[in-house]
């Protein structure tokens, strides 16, 4: 399916108003050619990843109704799921003020997009205000984890692919 | 409260699973010594915005339970409301499996995150998938709009202050 249709065209960008008040689509990628992106559950709401698209990620999601990306880490598009099975996909798409951010609403098949094995990739938190200062040791603070059954095994799934993280 | 209290400290990052399975805070700020952050209304689920914290940022966010950001364009640390009155109240504070992105989950005094003058930013959508085929034009599409009424009027807010929109 990525492969077919006409490719989608973007409009230059040439005032602020037209960017901000208008129904131009006229997105931003930055020096390296991305743009962000947050992905949320339509369902729950929650935040299941962020991430980037290059012209032509963003070209095929709005096409084929699946998310893509574009993986820094590996340098290349990314259909996402193509390996794991977890296809996202879009309920709704949405673009920022002036439009340097994609909000991209998605079902997710299987309910996974963490690569650790997770629901979601933020399936930890910081406590902040009185709670940090309650709980800190000399200005460090300990991650609490919000979610603590992975719902997929990632060697299984993954086997023996790098790890996407950096150090 | 911004100046009171001592810092917060960030663990080095030392290993894949230290990162990815401890309860170690040692986020990754990009080469310009960013990270991005998501943000969306605690009550509603709705993307408010996507910014970015340098670490002095998110040390202060951590302490002191309010939004603080580094605006790129202006180039300096900023405490989300301080000029708007839109304070952003930190309700849950998440870092990613990489931990490099942060989610921030908050009330908004006022209900209006966009310097436009809407609830969010995000008030405009693209079609995707047989919808974007139906309505493109010559492989152009148009937004459209999903919030139509502004909360506040950007001019009384911020007066002659310069639009940080960036073409």
């Amino acid at each position: 399916m990525s492969g077919s249709g006409a490719p989608v065209r973007f409009r230059s960008r040439t005032s602020v108003e037209q960017v901000e008040e208008s129904n131009d689509l006229a997105p931003r990628f930055d020096d390296h050619g991305l743009i962000p992106v947050v992905t949320t559950d339509a369902s729950t709401g929650e935040l299941l990843m962020q991430g980037y698209m290059n012209s032509e990620a963003l070209g095929l999601t709005i096409r084929t109704g699946e998310a893509h990306y574009y993986s820094r880490s590996r340098q290349t598009l990314w259909h996402k799921g193509a390996t794991s099975g977890f296809v996202q996909t879009v309920r709704e798409l949405l673009i920022d003020d002036d439009q340097d951010c994609i909000w991209l609403r998605v079902d997710v098949a299987g309910g996974a997009s963490c690569h650790v094995g997770y629901r979601s990739c933020f399936y930890r938190r910081v406590p902040v205000g009185a709670e940090f200062e309650r709980l800190q040791k000399e200005g460090h603070v300990d991650l609490e984890w919000t979610d603590t059954e992975k719902v997929f095994d990632p060697q299984e799934v993954y086997g023996d692919a790098p790890n996407p993280t950096v150090l």
